[in-house]
Order: C-alpha cells, then structure tokens, then sequence
C-alpha cells in the first residue's frame, strides 16, 4: 500500500458516519430537474455542493446556463465548477457528477421515504439520489475531507464538475464543456465520471465504452382523418397495416439486425479483446435475474455480454398516433409514426447507418404497393465511446480497486450510453474513465433506489486511491 | 300517390317551421350519454321527447334500466317507449331511435355553438345531435303532428323505442328489447331502425345489411418489467419485436386477410346480388372525397363497394404498453397487446373464424423461436345482418322513397355495425328496416355535424309515406 493511502483509509472509516449524514442531507434535497415546481430544490442542491466545497477550501463557482429551451420561463440550474489545489507540479484530474435526481414518489411503490434518506439492518442506504448520483458525487468531496483531517497531502489538483439537468437530457452542458475546455478544464490531465454501475454486487469494474444511439421516426401517413373500420376497412390502404409490414422487417426475433450493410460496418471481435470476456463476473443467472424473466437470447454469458456492449442492436419501442388506451376502438389511424432506435458500436459511423436504414425502409416498403405515404427520419444520434483498458488513468483505477476491494476489477463495457463520456473526451482530448460506485442491484431510476453503504464508504476510499495511484501513473 | 298522401304531405311543409323549431329544443339539450355530469340532460330529453310524445295523442312510459354497469352511481336513462294507436285492424310498426348524442366542444373546432340549432344560408342545420339520431327520432314525432292536423287516418299502430345510451354501448338496451319482445312490442309487424345514412348526398338508400365485428387482442410478454433498450438490447428477446412480427402476418397492404380458411367461409357473391351494385350512386371520387385521400385499394366502385359491405376486412388498430408518446423514450415494453378486428360478413361464424385466427397465430407465434409468452383471445364478437331487400317492409319503403324523391332508391349495405339491428330481427322476429334520413356529409360524431332541411323536412314525408305504404302491402 502506498504509505499515504493507510492513515486516509482509516480516516474514511472514522469519517463515515459524517459521510451519511452528508448524504442524508443531500438526500433530503428533491433536486428533480424533471419538474418544473422543483427547479429552487435543484439550485438548493447546487447551493449546498457550493457551501460543503468552500468549507473544505475548494474554489467554487456557479455557472448559469440560461434560460430552459423550451420553457423560457426557467433558468437551468447552474454547474457547480471547483477548484481543490493548484500545485503546478502535481496532476490535476477532472471529476464529473449530477446532482439532480429523477422524480419519485412514495405511492410510486417506495417502501420509505424517497426523500429521507432510511437505513435498513443490512446497511442498505435508501433514498432517491443515493446511488444516481449524489453518493458518487459527495464521495469526492468525502475525499477532501478525509485528506484534511488526516492531515495526508492530496495527490492531485481535483477539478469538479457538477452538473443539475443529467436526467432531464444536460441541457446546456454540452456548449459548457466545450467552452471551458481551454479555461477552466485546461489543465485537465486525465477525467473521471462516477455515474455508472458494477456488473453484479461483490466486484467493482471499470467501464472503457458505450454504444451509441441512433433514434428513427418511421410515419406512414394515408387518409386525411382517422378512418372508422367499419366503413373504410377493406377499400383503403391503412398506414398501420403498412407500418407494421415494414418494422417486421427490421430485426427478426433473435435480434438480428435485418438491414443489409450493418454488419459489415461492425469491427470484427478480436482475440484480446475475446480474452476479456471469460473472466468476468457474471452468470447467465444475473441475467435471468435482472430480467425477472429466462427470456434471454443467448445461451453464454460471453455471447450475452458481447451482445450487450459490442455488437449492434435494434428495439421497436412504440407507435405514436395508434390506439394504445386499454379496451376495444375500432378506428383505422390515419397517420401512425414508428419508433425505433439502432445501438451503434465502433465502427458503426451515423451517417453510414442512416443511408443504410433510410434506403432499406423506403425499399421495403415501395414492396407493399401502398398508396400511402412513408417518411423516415433520424431523431437524435449520440455516438459510441470506446477507451483503452491500458490506459494509464485506467491502470491507475484498477490498482486503486486491487487496493481497497482485494480483486482486479472487470473491464466492462455499457450497452447504454452516458453521452457526456464523449464529450469530455472530445473536448479535453484526454483519456476518460468511468469508475462506477453503486451495484446492479441499486434501482437507480427505479423505486427504492438505494446505495449500500459499502458501496459508499469502500467507494470513497476508491475514489481516493485512485487520485493517488493516477498522481503517480508513468504516464497519462 | 296514394289520396291521403297529398295532404299530409302539404301539411309537413306548412309545419315545417314547427318541425325545425322542436329539433332546435332538442338539440339545446346537451344529452351526451358518454359525460356522467350530462346525465341530468339525458334524463331531460326523455321527458323532453315524453312531453312531446304526449302532448301528440300517445301513450307513453319511460322504462328504467337500472344502475350503469361499472358507475353504480349512475341511474341509466329510461328507455321512451309509446305507443300511438291501438286499432287491432291495422298493422304496428315498431320504430326505434336514440335520444342520447355524442360529446361536443365549441373547442373541438365547430363553426357555431354545438347545442344551438344554427342554419346557414344553404339550409344546412348545424348541431350535436341534429342528424344523429334526434332528427330522425322527431320525424316520426312530426309524422303524427302532420297527420294530426291535416285530418289524415294515421296508417298503423306506432310502437316507439326510443333510447338514452346509444353513443355509449346501448347499456342495457338487449335485456330489454328481449323482455318487451312477448310483451310491449308483441304486435309489431316490422321493424324501421332510421339511425345511418345515404351513401352519398343526393339519392336515398334503404340499407338491408351490415357486416359484425370480431375484435382480437394479441399480448405479448417478457420480462418482469420495461427494460433500457440500451443494456438490454440483443441479449434479450423483445415482447415488441415480437408482435410486430405476428400483426404484419395478418393482412397485406393491399387488404388480403392472410389468414388460411377465412375467405373459404364468405359467401360467394351472386349474380343477382351482382347486378345491384352498378347502379348504386357512387364513385371514386366519393371515396376520395371522403378518406381525403386517393388511397383506395381498388379500382371501381363496384369492388369498393363489396370491399366494404360483402368482403371481410382486418384492420389493426394499435398497440397497448408500447411507447405512444411523441418525442424519443428507449423503453424495451415488457409487455404488449395488439388490437385488430374481423369485420365480419355472411357466412362466417364467430366460434369458426375464432379457431381460425387463435390458431394461426399462435402458429405465426411459434414460427419465431422466442421465449417470451403470447396470448390471444376475442374482446368481443357482433354478428353481421343481412336482410332480403325484397321484403315487403322494404318494397313499401322503396314505393315511398319514389314518392318523395322521384327516384328508386339504392340498396346498399354498410361496412360497420349497428348491433340493435339484429337485437330486434332476432327478438320480434320481424323484418328490420334501415331508412336513413341523413347525408354522407352530416359529419356524425364529428364536430359541425349537421343535418339539410331538405333531409328532415323530405325525410319526415319519406317516414310518412313509408307507413302509408307498409300499411298497404300484401305481404310482411
């Protein structure tokens, strides 16, 4: 172990029921960007970062983004931008977090009160934000604090950046980030986000990439007004009959992509990168578990996790302008639009996929000799990330892991994506990792969202290794 | 024309102001069945139509129908039966209508307020109600006042049926109709039902046949809850993927029902039956005119037409627990149910194309290789109805229909369903009528429904008439 990281580690475990109760504060905040009623809750939240983070010496600004596009009437929550340590000689890392939350409410099926923060006798700390992402978020500041009583000098410069719109789409940070890439993020060395999630419940992974998004409308529109079946069925062509025709040919039961072209566009799986796999923690049983269903397509947790974080997909999600109220109507909808959304992984490149898919639909379904009329359009692309698990700021974390969990962590991929991830990369030109401290089993988004309070207390003392072992990497 | 005739007819031009003046009463009365807090008016018109009924002679009861089945809260309105004449050596006619009407909204997009009786300077009657279906109830209300004060014999016994529930499932109409069939309505030689329409806005129809409905879910099931599209897509089988397979093996683009066995149980086209559609007053450009689209299927009228009267249909109407909402969500739906619906025709039995369309699909189903659980099943079933257009209760409509409007009337049957039809057939069994008073412009349950002067004030004639000749017919 490295000599500072004992008296550090000793001093999170004396800290921590300070370190609760910093949470449970936080906790008790609703900072629900959803909700319009609750936007002074959001700016209280930025408030109280402000406040913890000066008292334990940081330098501290709040950012306005301006008005909220589309609801001018509200101003966007500011980031919360922080400063601990300008030493010249020492590294300086950029930390990113949220700290608004998702709504909730008790009669959605919590079993507490989503606003206070409730412990149950397996040290299972409940509460909206306790995982997503306010535990990550004050584990940083944890950190500080804990350097500071222990009197161990702090590895690095650490720049924060918090953020309060994340679950309502960041808006605003994007145009931020870019800006203060060359000013306030300048010196960033290496960057660090906290917002995702191991596999399973007993070991910590680092997450190297995502896929991307890209999002399809598909509307087929015929007869000026919706049409009675009763009248119009049989002698008019009907946009969902069509519509139905042409999502049936997109992805085919096992989830194979139909599209010609998109599997040549995927980079082959290579034999390191297959060496990954066997090794990681997870069973076919975490998947029927977390579907509460044997519903899976694939027979291995390789294929399985290969399936989710490598390889394309393609899911249906809905049809706007249909009946889709319980009970029986018998309207033939004049104007349906499909959803659809394509999970895109290196090399997948979004204008390559659009033509692809563009071409396709509007041959497949020129077949049906409709008389009706389809457009198809993209409505938003966020691209792929993948880093390099030999990255230095990687390797920094996974000594930092081996140090205070006892294990090499899994290196993991998201199926989903974390579009900030990008871009920081982009913006900064520097290597990003993400370096979850919840579990699976933490319900984020979900009803009785919780974090475990290892995950909290072990998690800080990871967040601080890591700043020490990443202080130290030859090179970054 | 028969002596008594003239009379009567130059009656109902001079009243015809009397006449436009009682639908302006009844349309004021906002009866919107559909709306708990318009009950008091439903409940107003009954006694409105009552004090009318009254007022001309007729013996008249308002027969409770009990509590509304799931709003127990609500007493259904009373069904208005009466009862004008009781001369043993005259047949009975037994007619029916609805007091109740649609909802409407000045909001919605009307011209003109909906519940006050507005005519333009076409002699066009705007109005909730106007057509559907308190016009025509008023005209045989009118048919009595005429012959009241031009001193002409009333030609037959007149039952009246007259109901409150109509636009909301005819709620305990069946029961009663059944009850009443050996008691109130024992007399009845025949039955007149005018609640449809001309086909077009110029020749009047008399309508001997409707096509049933059999209405189908499809659900389909997966996983315990909705997943994230992105850390679940490809390694899990999608419920939506799924269903969209099986709805686009129902029917093709150009309305085929693809399902084996259906067209084997439709009754082959005659040419006796043939020979009545070319000179039915319709064209494409009808149709165009009406879907406001040139989306037809088929080339003629003549196989429009039976496409729509003669032919089943499958129309697939949506998709419940998929994503509905505009925008872009990336929901995999745990679990989906598909609507379509069997626009039914002679000779196919309900329980047959059950089998029929529950094995198929479930073949389709298993054709998929998936793991997730489908379940299909009928919400409900109506049957078709065809009557012989050479019935006497027809041939006496047709006589008057020459009479008031110089022209032969055309037969024509209607793609949708009026349950009430075959309900009465089956109950008195009695030949049932349809005699439509409005035009294929009337815009029923749409906003600036209407009615023509020429339609009411005609139509009361054409009513009149039609009793006088029914009274004379050989044979009913």
């Amino acid at each position: 172990m490295a000599p500072s990281l004992e008296p550090f580690f000793k001093q999170v475990d004396d800290s921590s029921e300070n370190f609760i109760d910093r949470l449970r504060k936080a906790v008790a905040i609703p900072s629900i960007s959803a909700q319009d009623e609750n936007r002074p809750d959001v700016v209280r939240m930025a408030q109280f970062l402000t406040d913890e983070l000066t008292a334990l010496g940081a330098e501290v600004e709040q950012r306005p983004l301006g008005k909220q596009p589309g609801k001018e009437h509200l101003e966007l929550p500011p980031v919360v931008v922080a400063r601990y340590g300008n030493d010249p000689n020492k590294r300086t890392i950029l930390v990113y977090g949220h700290y608004d939350v998702q709504p909730a409410l008790k009669e959605d099926g919590w079993a507490t009160e989503p606003f206070e923060l409730t412990i149950d006798d397996k040290d299972r700390m409940y509460g909206r934000g306790s995982t997503d992402d306010k535990g990550p978020v004050l584990g940083w500041l944890n950190v500080i604090e804990a350097h500071k009583k222990a009197g161990v000098d702090f590895p690095v410069n650490l720049l924060c950046c918090f953020e309060g719109m994340e679950e309502y789409g960041s808006e605003g940070l994007d145009d931020f980030i870019q800006a203060e890439s060359k000013k306030y993020f300048k010196d960033a060395d290496a960057v660090c986000i906290s917002d995702n999630y191991w596999l399973g419940t007993e070991k910590p992974c680092l997450t190297y990439g995502l896929r991307g998004c890209n999002y399809y409308s598909i509307s087929i529109s015929g007869p000026a007004q919706d049409l009675h079946s009763g009248v119009f069925g049989g002698s008019a062509h009907e946009p969902m009959t069509d519509l139905v025709n042409v999502l049936s040919k997109l992805v085919d039961a096992q989830g194979n992509i139909l599209i010609p072209g998109i599997a040549e566009l995927v980079a082959p799986v290579t034999e390191e990168e297959k060496s990954l796999y066997p090794d990681i923690s997870y069973t076919m049983d975490n998947l029927h578990e977390s579907l509460g269903a044997e519903t899976g397509i694939h027979a291995t947790k390789e294929r399985t996790l290969m399936a989710r974080w490598r390889f394309p997909s393609l899911s249906i999600h809905g049809v706007e302008g249909a009946y889709s109220a319980p009970g029986a109507k018998t309207v033939i909808p004049a104007k349906v639009i499909g959803k659809f959304s394509i999970r895109t992984v290196p090399n997948m490149e979004s204008a390559d996929v659009n033509k692809l898919v563009f071409d396709y639909i509007k041959a497949e379904f020129a077949k049906l000799n409709s008389k009706n009329t389809l457009d198809v359009w993209l409505q938003h692309d966020g691209k792929w990330w993948v880093a390099s698990p030999k990255h230095g700021n990687f390797s920094a974390a996974s000594k930092a892991v081996k140090q205070v969990f006892g294990v090499d962590p899994d290196m993991t991929r998201e199926g989903g994506s974390i579009p900030v991830t990008l871009t920081f990369e982009q913006a900064t030109g520097k290597n990003v990792l993400l370096l979850p401290m919840g579990s699976s089993t933490d319900a984020a988004h979900s009803v009785n969202e919780k974090l475990d309070r290892r995950n909290y207390i072990e998690g800080t003392k990871l967040l601080g290794a890591y700043l020490h072992y990443v202080a130290e990497e030859p090179t970054l």
